[in-house]
């Protein structure tokens, strides 16, 4: 008996004398049944041997409960924490992940979202920048994305207005002279554009002078070390004596900074005061500890999650409920300060 | 026409005057129609709308093209890497990915992996340790472990006995007084052992002086900082005035020291010499580059996705070719000299 290798609803029914309908029904809607009833079939799954097969369960009730991801890539710690955390909420929520990266090729993800659709899931979370929000509303199904242009889908963004102002705010207490923002130039229509805006404001409330760095750095080290080599030049010519608060938009940049200034006079000098973005294990476990914008990645991805599976299950009620306007969450970010602004 | 939502193969069969059996077969074997019937049958789909329904095809014949991965977390670059790769195997294979993060709780990780056969994924890579590999045999699937204890399944690893040769050889070349390697205390059967064993045979050649620290260090910054803090403490007193040749297990603990040295002495003092393993970006981005053993992590992934798909293969065949005795696939892995061993 335990030999066979795909037991049946029939099966099961004759074994329990009950009928195949009732045998469905314990599998799509158990509480129709009594607990009593529900404990015989029950037993005779365990004696059978019974193995579920939910690859026909969906067939049945059309749920596949996988949810794809398009992530850019796992080198940047950002997105490696992220889908950590949102792989995680398998837990909370049981929905299973379907994962591609991306690698910010826009035909690539394209064929990986086809592929993604053909698969039946219930619903997408975007952390690629290169397709449009409007296309990506265009395929009707329960989308999230986080921290990307999203003026036609849901999301989940870090509060990055509230982030730039908060870096600035804090070298503008510490009495700098100068305060600097080193960022790539992102287009306005992406949340991180806020990290910019909220330094300028702040800069302009606090009436100190500022200078922007806004470059595309390339995204490997020795290009980042190369451009940043550059820009410490241009510092150390230009506010010579001043002391400088720089604001980087990233970890990883600030913790290049920093080994730039260390190899070059053995510490941090006591007039530069950094700070980064993201509270990502570079800046804890940097030469000196680095003070950061600290991004709650679990949250993010918790709130991520849940937005879709409220999508998802408005579309399952009798009489469907879709959202009229995408609804975007916004996370707060945290403050850290360590010893790169604090000095000891 | 186009509004209807779901396509069948009726439809199909309509529109295009061919029977129902033709339109299966163009779909789970092309090539025994003619390839003007093929073209017909292809434009007829586009007329139609047709959206490909991977589930049910999956329903016809049992061939999902999932593969489920069991990885501890993606906080250590090695791992948020090597899934980066094994994803990435897409576009030469085919095969989808459901990831799931286990975090090293045995029990979680049954229960993942029982939720990964309901799926019916057609084969599964571990990266985990909870499990021991007779258990994972007993499941009848395709399997390969990476790094982890592989008696009863396939596996690829790195081959971490030449490793700790190369790693000990490059630190005994450079005249070193005293030679050290600094690792947990892994057991015997885990591949990673290798690093030790090489370690000491190089040691027992040269007739160096050496010492090991095995111990749990923990798997958070903080506690690596405070046991690594201790070793440097033990060093200095043991050893002055003695060039020491230090081989650490990984590149992360590599960092950690160096960085401790640099705050102690300001730089990397003359009398240590530091090697790691991994070539994990740490090691390249150190404020000091660290020399250090190369694992060649896209061919890990690249050959670990061969070997299971090989195994899949050979089950589908009309008469399945199982494997007679799991296989071990070994990479080489690669010396990396940087400014820790060679002063510039």
């Amino acid at each position: 008996m335990g030999k066979k290798n795909n037991v049946t609803f029939d099966d099961i029914a004759k074994y329990t004398n009950f009928s195949k309908t009732t045998i469905s029904r314990y599998f799509n809607n158990p509480d129709s049944l009594t607990l009593e009833n529900q404990e015989v079939i029950a037993k005779a799954l365990v004696d059978l041997n019974y193995k579920e097969n939910k690859v026909a369960r969906i067939l049945a009730n059309g749920q596949t409960e996988f949810i794809g991801i398009i992530i850019p890539n796992l080198f940047l710690h950002y997105y490696s924490e992220m889908l950590d955390k949102i792989l995680s909420t398998y837990e909370q929520f049981g929905y299973k992940f379907l994962v591609f990266i991306g690698n910010e090729k826009e035909e690539t993800e394209r064929r990986y979202i086809k592929e993604l659709l053909a698969y039946k899931i219930e619903g997408l979370i975007v952390l690629s920048h290169t397709i449009p929000s409007e296309e990506l509303a265009a395929l009707g199904l329960p989308i999230v994305t986080i921290e990307r242009e999203d003026r036609w889908v849901c999301s989940v963004n870090t509060d990055n207005y509230m982030g730039g102002c908060q870096a600035a705010g804090l070298l503008a207490r510490h009495h700098c002279d100068i305060l600097i923002h080193i960022n790539s130039s992102s287009a306005r229509n992406v949340p991180a554009y806020g990290r910019i805006q909220g330094f300028l404001d702040i800069c302009k409330e606090t009436k100190l002078p500022y200078e922007l760095f806004l470059k595309e750095m390339g995204n490997n080290h020795e290009s980042l070390k190369e451009h940043l080599t550059d820009i410490l030049c241009a510092l150390e010519q230009k506010y010579t004596d001043r002391k400088k608060g720089i604001f980087f938009s990233n970890d990883t940049h600030a913790n290049i900074f920093l080994n730039l200034l260390v190899r070059k006079y053995g510490s941090l000098p006591e007039d530069y005061l950094i700070i980064g973005f993201d509270n990502s294990p570079v800046s804890r476990e940097a030469l000196i500890p680095i003070s950061t914008i600290g991004q709650q990645i679990d949250k993010i991805a918790y709130e991520a999650v849940s937005l879709l599976i409220e999508q998802i299950n408005g579309r399952k009620k009798r009489r469907p409920v879709l959202l009229k306007e995408p609804v975007h969450k916004v996370i707060t970010p945290v403050l850290l300060k360590r010893e790169t602004t604090e000095r000891i």
